[in-house]
This record gives C-alpha cells, structure tokens and sequence, in this order.
C-alpha cells in the first residue's frame, strides 16, 4: 500500500487514488498556470481540453506574479509580490518547495541550461540565483546603492543564450548582463545609468536584442547581446515628443512585445498607440492608434495578428492588430480587466484572464470568437509549459 | 499489486518497479526520439541528461523514418520507410499502436489542434488521414492518378494553420492544400503541375510559406499560405544555371532549411553550396560554398549559426556558417556518416546521429566542441518533444 501511495502521489488525482483506483496517468507537455492573484493560488488547466484539472494554494501574495518552467516541463517557478519563489510540482499538484528571497518581487527567469533560476528583487534590490532543483541560494548580487540601503528595483530579467540573464534596474538605470566565470563564479558585466527610470525589458526571440522600457523618457535602450562591447543604444528617441503627455494608468509590459518577423509591436508609455519597429534599422515604421494605453501586445505564433489589452479605463477591451495592414482588424470586449493574454504554441487559440469577471475565456484566433471559458478566483498571468523552451520566456 | 503494476506500468522503469520499488516519476517535455534504422527501434532520450533512458523495438524498416509528437508530448507518432505508422508512448516506453497504411511512406504531419495525423504514401501515392488517439482512418485521398495505378508519391508533408496540411507530389508535380470543410470532411485544393518533380518541402517557421524544392528543374516553388488565390510563384529559377550539374549523391531535405530571422538556408540540389535567401523578397542574397552537397542546414535557435551535413562523400563532416557572416565558421568531424542533426530548443547544445560509429555525439552549440555522446544501433534522425509546439514540425 506504501507503493501504491507513493506511486498515487507521483502522478495526479489524488482523490482518484484514495479509493485504490489507478491514477490519471497525465504529462505535463500541453499543460498551463493561471495566477488566481485573490486568493494566493493557482490552476493548473489542460490546454487542450480548455479546462482547469488542478489547483495548488498557499502561494502567498500574487497580486502581480509571474511564471517560468523547468525545461522537463516539470516544475512551475512561482514569483510572488510578497518576494517568495515557489516550485510547484505539475505532476502532482504539489507546492514542493518555497523560499522567501527577498521583501517584494515580481519576476524571474529561469537559465538556458535549466539549472538556475533568477529571481528579481525590490527590497532592497538586486537579483538572486538559486539552484533550480532545490531552491539553494547559488549567489545574491545586490544592485548598485542597494547595499548601502537605498532601492534599486531589479525589471525585466530575462535568461539569455550562453546561460546568462539580462536585468535593468529602475532608480539607477542600470543593465546587467550576469553570467559565469570559467571557475563557475556568478559575475556581472554592469552598464551604469543608460536610461532614466527601466520599467520593464524584453529580448527578442532568438536571444540576441534586450530592450529596455523607459518611464523617465521618450525612448528604449537597445542592447545588441552579439556586440555587448558596443554598448547600449538610444532607439525610437522622442517617440512622443510631439503629443501631449497623458497620465499613465497602467506600466505597460515588454515582457509581451510582440515579434513577428523583423518586426516588434511596442506599447506606447503613456499613449494611445502601438508602436510597429523593424528590428534591423530600428526604426518606427507605423504607429497604431489603439482603444488606450497599451498594456501587452502579444504576436500570434502563427504571425497574422497581435492581439493588445489595455490599462484603465479601456481594460475591458482587447484590440487585434493585421500584421499585414498594421490596422485594427477587430475591437473585442472578452471580459471585465483583461490582464493578460497567452497564445496556444500552434497558435489556434488564445487564453484571456478577465479578472474581474472571475473567468478565464479562450478565444479561436481565426475566427476570433470565444470557444471556451472558466471560472477562476480573480486571473491575472496565465502561462503555458510550452514556455520551457523558448529563449527569454 | 495489480495498482501497483498499473501504476508501474504507467510511469517509465518497469524494471525498477519489478523489486516493487517506486517507480521512477517522469515527464516527457525534455525527452526525444532517435531513430535506429538498422533494427527498426528508436531510442527515447533525455536530453538535459544527455543519454537514453529507454528504448521501443518492432517499429518495422526505419531506414527512412520521421517522427511527429502529440501536443501533449506523451506519444510519438513513427513514419516508418514499410508505410506502417506506429503510435509510442513516451511514458510507458510502449509500442501501444501500429497500423499498415501504405506499401511505402516516409513523412507525416500532426495537426495544429493535435487530433490528426496525415502520413505520406509513395505506393501508390496520396495521404492518409487518422484520428491521433485511435489511429483510425479518418480519410483516405489518393494522389492524381494513383488511383489508376501510376505512382504518385507524396512529399514534403506538414501541418498549416488552420488545421490544414500541405504536400506536394513527386510524379505530376501538384501540391495541396489540405483542410476541412464546414461539415467536418477532408478536402483538397490542388494546384496541378506547379513545377517538375517535388522532392520536398517545408515551411517557414510561423507556418506562411510553403517551399518545394524541384528536383526536374533549377528553382522552387513558393506558396503563400496567406494568400493562396494568388498560386504558386516561382523562386531562385535558374539559381545553377551558371554552374556544371553534378551528379546528386543524395537529396537533401527542405524540412531542414534553416530559418533565421527574414532568412532562410536552403540547400542546393547537387551543388556544394548553400543558398542564403532573403523571405522578404524571395533574392538569393549569398551563396556559401561548402565542403560537399548539403543535406541539412539547420538554424540553431539562437540564431548565431546554421549548421550542415552533407552527402557521400563528405558525410563525415559538419560544417558551421555564421549567419552574420555568411561564410564558415568552422569545419567538424563529429563522426562517420553524419545522418541528421537536432538543437535543443533553447539552443545550448546540438544533437548529432553517425551512423557509421553506431553513435550520437552532442556538441556545444556556443564551443562547437562534443560534451557527450552514446551507442546507438545506426541512429539517423533525432526528434526532440520540442518539436509538439512548433508549426510544421
């Protein structure tokens, strides 16, 4: 019976177990995590069945969490708003393991080779890295003044190619590139002050361009990861020099910046548009006018569109972009808050959490009608496993 | 203990669990597939571990087989050269079902919502449709003129958007486009004679353009699945024209042409050189001359390189072309008759099957140095589950 357990608990359904009966057998390959962000939990859904077939609790505050993936599709690397890193077992629908790593966190990534995660810090500072298996602090390299106690929130940490992360750091502007010494020591390549106030960053799917998001001015740094030695540049400089300036309501995310061929879709901070850049010259090539301030702009995987949601007031709207037109190809009101999206990796649907409708709804996205929907306690990031293997994700 | 045994059969390890010790717990989101073609086997690896951790005989001739996996990652789906299908899960490293369904295949597709599998016949020529889970036939669409009894051989089979798959045929030189109608029933829209003699095809990463190489005449044919009314146009014509034709030791593979970026690596029929070709505008914008006749040339997904095998008599050798460049970066010989070669999807590490050392050998991408390799009984292709949630794979 010892077995019998054992071997219960090393797959789901656990109740299925309770009576002797076999287990669900279950892999994790076309599964996802919803941040159920009330209640400190989150669903475990088959992506394909469209439905949620487990629930984990006791994750602490996720009132703005995300989500990385083991590379065996395995665990899922919860960071919490409360500075918590959470492994959640997929296969068992366990909280295994969980460590308080700093006073206040919302991101991490997870290393190319799968051994550490990095988890991102705003109190005071900085970002740590652990060892994926176990949740051993590996290093803690506190940003720059955060030492002497001064914050310097860590943003857009994102893994990169040659088993290194990027990071930018809000009060100072700096950018981090980390990585190992030959003796396996963390190290950090530090660029100091190259832009007023980063709030976010993303990298370009292969791994090679860090963008980094700035509040405190018109404008991204661009980093070329092939040519670090050239150092950072000033891209889509005074993008909005000649608008009025209008109260941001919500930090959009780069995070989500869409990629589709050369091209990437930017939210605009603070602006009514989305900003189309060809990732070559780095220029802008077309700027949409969209429904409000642009939150994600998330590319379907199969390239034809790019689906936006939006901060305040307009959160309830979600706009899809034609990447052949760069216009509006429809205006959908899938739900109350909308505040986020996730495309299926085959690109046949795309998840939206309505968090103040309590329900995750799922859109075809050809058809763009919904197909499916949920309840879930108040959604917010929703992540699938197929994440594990793409760079940056 | 029939639980018990259920439940050991469920996971990997029959062996461990025959002492009634627990079985060992897996996921299949870091395995995959290599094909033992001199004894119709396949290996399953892990490929974080770098090494095998099963293995499934009975599979039949794989002299020259393709693999496909369902969405889940739990089942690999086996095109064998003696046109039977076999179903293997992952899990329970079983053959759990095989069906006969052509005198003579080599490819297949699964499609994008994961409930079809299309598989290519040769004799007489056409595709076959089955339900994924069951393996039961669905539809059966004999190529032009194969239902006559003229051979008409599919090639080049892969799944589109919209739950559509592509192929073309080899004798009467057609492609379709194949999908379902409002009812539910396959249909085909074929375009008849588009170029002389398809020996394959592929397409491009987010599932747009379909390429067909010609085997009948210098030049491919492009499809743009976006717009199909517009038919096929003709691209790199007379690409050799300049050059003496050299005999063709071996065809290379269009399943394999390396998309990085807006471009693409495609081999050359019969020509030591690899064409660097702009998707933009459809221009060869390089030729690279290599060390043989490619066969491969596969982007490693950091985009940094491409990297290529080539035929008889240069089978030996690998060579790296660096995509800024476009010129070689560097020459290896990582074994005797090297058959095929796989990237992890995060790119760290390249796979590589030689066939004539009964071994496969994995590289550091970044090094370009081996890390690891193991027996196999002459392995050629080696399919990673990363492959579930990439369109066309």
């Amino acid at each position: 019976m010892n077995i019998t357990h054992a071997l219960c608990t090393a797959l789901f359904g656990l109740a299925a177990c309770a009576g002797a009966a076999p287990a669900p057998e279950r892999t994790t390959g076309d599964l996802g995590v919803i941040v159920e962000r009330a209640v400190g939990a989150v669903q475990i859904v088959d992506v394909g069945a469209r439905r949620p077939v487990a629930g984990v609790e006791g994750l602490g505050d996720l009132s703005h969490a995300s989500v990385v993936f083991s590379r065996d599709m395995r665990y899922a690397y919860v960071f919490g708003r409360d500075g918590a890193l959470s492994q959640v077992d997929l296969l068992t629908a366990r909280l295994t393991r969980r460590v308080v790593q700093s006073g206040n966190s919302i991101g991490g990534a997870i290393s190319q080779d799968g051994r550490f995660i990095a988890a991102s810090n705003y109190t005071p500072g900085g970002v740590k890295i652990f060892d994926a298996a176990t949740l051993a602090l590996v290093a803690d390299l506190p940003a720059r003044g955060a030492d002497a106690g001064a914050p310097n929130k860590s943003v857009g940490i994102v893994d990169l190619p040659g088993n290194r992360f990027a990071s930018a750091f809000y009060e100072t502007g700096d950018v981090w590139i980390i990585g190992r010494d030959d003796a396996g020591a963390w190290r950090v390549q530090a660029f100091e002050g190259v832009g007023r106030n980063p709030y976010d960053a993303g990298i370009s799917p292969e791994g090679r361009y860090y963008l980094v998001g700035l509040f405190g001015e018109d404008g991204l740094d661009l980093f070329d990861t092939w040519h670090l030695d050239a150092g950072p540049r000033k891209v889509l400089a005074g993008y909005g020099k000649d608008d009025p300036k209008l109260p941001v309501y919500k930090m959009p995310h780069m995070e989500g910046w869409g990629n589709d061929g050369r091209y990437s879709y930017v939210p605009g901070v603070g602006r009514h548009e989305v900003l189309v850049v060809d990732r070559e010259t780095w220029a802008t090539v077309a700027r949409v006018p969209v429904a409000g301030q642009p939150v994600f702009c998330v590319a379907a995987p199969d390239g034809r569109s790019v689906w936006v949601n939006f901060a305040l007031p307009d959160n309830g709207t979600v706009q899809v972009l034609d990447t052949e037109t760069n216009a509006v190809a429809a205006t959908l009101t899938p739900g109350k808050a909308v505040l986020h999206l996730e495309f299926t990796p085959k690109s046949e649907a795309v998840w939206m959490s309505a968090r103040d409708d309590d329900r995750v709804v799922v859109y075809d996205t050809e058809t763009r009608r919904p197909v499916a929907s949920f309840a879930s306690r108040q959604p917010s990031g929703i992540f699938f496993t197929s994440r594990a293997h793409r760079i940056g994700m």
